[in-house]
């Protein structure tokens, strides 16, 4: 834990008083993720499984499918680097600047246009379903679960759970790289992302969606808002958005036959 | 405002009870930023004060300025798109490219080095200060103008503001946009943004620092939580950082001097 947070002088007002302490914040760091010898993206983000971090932004860029691709995974996490060589040599190196060019800030457009293009791929073909008296006690774990959240409130949590437990559990600074540390995660141990359920702090816009789309995760669920073409985006795609799910209250947005209400399939 | 929501059919689930209705989520739409004939960057984004957005970004990426260096903005809120064109030509359009690649995600790596490289540079020589009974009134106008937020829970809030009033508004799904927002409007309307303060929703990354920086803002404020870089940036750059700040609550992390408390320079 010590690693992820700092302590710093803080003067603290409260009630008119004030009071100098020595509080926990949230540490960021640098990462730069080199892909074979191409320095790929540098990010901003919680110094801690940047290996996952790093497979996992790979993996929602479209440029691993799979831990098959992947030769060799170093990262060293006191520099902030990260070197991912693939088993196969890119036939094109620079089609990867290009890629970067149109490719930015919050809101990364490519990956969206990619999406909406390659949407029949990405459609989800499962039958998986979840209870809907599972939801509560997923996020009621997946909250305990997130310590830097309650130590420094600077932090995004991202999980990946079966309908009953938690299987997967990363925060970062930003909400899109705690997705992809767990989704990284799941590559790199061999656990099945497919009939799953990702848990997000985070608000749920048409990224978020389509790194949960590629990773064939049919159901979605955030304590916070979607944006409406996260939701247009999941409802072609197959896939459920719940969103607001704060204790037994949830909005189901898209695809609502994944969560069984009531006596059905008990 | 209907420009910028959206009505969708959702499932709501409360106390047990189902209920389907039409609620109000947050748009969010691409855009397309083209600096002279080169398009630079593809963003997720609220469709509104696109012009803004565009000058805001170009402004914090260090491609602008001042407005003096714009010849025209063209901005097409229907379709997305934003034409910039610049008084001089770049000299050379393709190092974009080259800057643009390394640039990446949630946590643009490139603009906080450029900072640290140049914090000489950024280094606020104001010696602008705020009572601390002020900012209490300014988060409560400030979250009183966030409607869209109160409306889908969607979107972060961004403002520039005197010691008294809000001058510049703005919310945008991304919390960096917001910010990008209100400083682009300030550029195009000529408001001034030096001695004024910044107020945010969203977490203050180094990112969000040193756009505040670069516009030579010299406090930003949010009711939200700082990383530690973003609090080690603010320190060499002069920049008081108040975090948390909630009714009468709120942490000083920085340059506490120029949050006047108590009967100084009343």
């Amino acid at each position: 834990m010590s690693g992820e947070t700092s302590r710093l002088e803080v003067l603290r007002i409260r009630g008119g008083k004030t009071e100098s302490l020595r509080d926990v914040v949230i540490k960021e760091s640098p990462v730069t993720i080199f892909l074979d010898d191409i320095e790929l993206a540098n990010l901003m983000c919680s110094p801690k499984n940047l290996d996952c971090l790093a497979v996992g932004f790979l993996f929602a860029e479209g440029l691993i499918r799979s831990k098959k691709d992947i030769k060799k995974v170093f990262a060293d996490e006191k520099d902030g680097v990260v070197l991912v060589e693939l088993k196969k040599a890119r036939k094109s190196p620079e089609n990867l600047i290009a890629r970067r060019f149109i490719t930015t800030g919050c809101g990364k457009g490519l990956t969206f246009f990619d999406a909406a293009l390659d949407g029949g791929r990405l459609r989800s073909k499962s039958g998986f379903k979840v209870r809907v008296d599972s939801i509560p006690l997923l996020m009621k774990e997946f909250l305990r679960m997130s310590r830097l959240y309650r130590l420094t409130g600077g932090v995004h949590s991202a999980a990946i759970c079966s309908a009953k437990s938690i299987l997967v559990f990363n925060e970062d600074i930003g909400r899109h790289s705690a997705i992809d540390k767990v989704v990284g995660e799941c590559i790199l141990k061999g656990i099945r992302t497919t009939d799953r359920i990702m848990v997000t702090t985070g608000r749920i816009s048409s990224e978020i969606l389509v790194k949960a789309a590629r990773s064939r995760t049919p159901i979605i669920i955030s304590k916070s808002a979607p944006t409406d073409l996260a939701v247009r985006l999941a409802t072609d795609f197959g896939i459920t958005v719940v969103g607001f799910a704060r204790g037994s209250r949830m909005n189901i947005y898209s695809n609502a036959w994944r969560v069984v209400i009531g006596r059905e399939e008990r």
